[in-house]
């Protein structure tokens, strides 16, 4: 692998890039008082189908859009687009993750100052959209029930990078024999204290507290620029 | 994105470069007479659990081994080691994907010609992995029940790279009321003509099917070079 070094010199100004950008972002979001949530997982998570019940819930209260990161299709945006909050598609092409100029470059006609929560649905991917900040304030980490309890040890990056874990997909934890504490303790292994939110969008557990939780987060930020 | 175009070129060189690798991985498997098949897939869509009952099933009748790569843990080569072939972990730290280079390093001290079978289990990722070829015989993608039908259509290249389609955790679908139709309709959207094999490593559904499969492409690829 002789052009190892050369990939990681590029790859080192490019992080570098994206992190300028993001630091814009987030200083444009933090302006026009709107609360930014992104979502990573692998795909199949359940990454849309929980964007879906917030957006649909969230939109009744208060003014809500998302961002949805796919390499090839619009099927997210269209299945989005039901909940009747705004919503933009980011169509990758060959990149397996979003990077903070595609989201500077998605918002660059919204005004933003009409807006409360704005979230960001990345790429299905537990590996690479780590390393890329996109100025979200909270980056929500999804593991579905399906998926095994091992993940948080397996792809640690990811989980180090989110300030959140939800476990999706609980309508399933008894079909799959879902050892919860299993993968509470891998969490905290990889991530010491991380929140950990259980929730089903098919059924609604969990969404209430989801949603207190953001409600409370959202405050929180906004009473820290205040002060 | 001013590194972008930096980067594109780098990542040429090294995906030439892992081509290269690819072709003499090929070329040595071909003289030692082992089959060499590589698994890709999501996270959490039951590669170990799949590769696990092949290596248990196959182990009893001939000669198999594996490597298993993992960005951070050793759990993979441990489980499959219950099988009692021969097995083993490629750590690949940050990197999101095997590539044929660590492949050749891993089997630097093998003797090829004392296996059957070679299985190479990716890391979890859709995207990625479709890049490097490994120099196996044969891809197969793998795409759970409880993933959604419309994974092919949002990672086209990973099935479009891949030879053979595998429907894992059979036994889940009443409960995730998959949609096998639409998605068959999906992966052949993709890769129109691809051969798909449904299974449960559970229950053991579509085991011997797969294997009497694998079993008669091991023939074809040895008649192919026989003449």
């Amino acid at each position: 692998m002789s052009a190892e070094p050369r990939l990681v010199e590029v790859r080192k100004n490019v992080l570098k890039q994206n992190d300028l950008i993001a630091r814009g972002l987030r200083e444009r979001f933090r302006q026009a008082g709107v609360f930014v949530v992104s979502l990573v997982s692998s795909p199949g998570s359940g990454k849309t189908a929980f964007l879906e019940k917030i957006l649909t819930l969230l939109h009744a209260r208060c003014r809500v859009a998302a961002l949805v990161g796919d390499l090839a299709t619009e099927n997210d945006a269209e299945r989005l687009a039901r909940s009747k909050a705004r919503v933009r598609q980011i169509t990758t092409g060959t990149v397996c993750h979003l990077e903070a100029a595609m989201i500077q470059k998605a918002l660059d006609d919204w005004d933003l100052t009409q807006l409360d929560f704005l979230f960001v649905e990345n790429v299905g991917n537990l590996v690479c959209p780590s390393s890329y900040d996109l100025g979200e304030n909270l980056r929500f980490v999804l593991l579905s029930v399906t998926e095994g309890e091992d993940k948080p040890l397996k792809y640690p990056a990811i989980f180090d990078s989110a300030d959140v874990a939800i476990i999706t997909k609980m309508d399933l934890a008894e079909a799959v024999e879902f050892n919860e504490q299993a993968a509470n303790t891998n969490i905290q292994a990889v991530r010491p204290g991380m929140h950990v939110l259980k929730v089903s969008s098919k059924t609604g557990q969990g969404m209430d507290e989801f949603l207190d939780f953001l409600e409370t987060q959202r405050n929180r930020s906004r009473a820290a620029i205040a002060v």
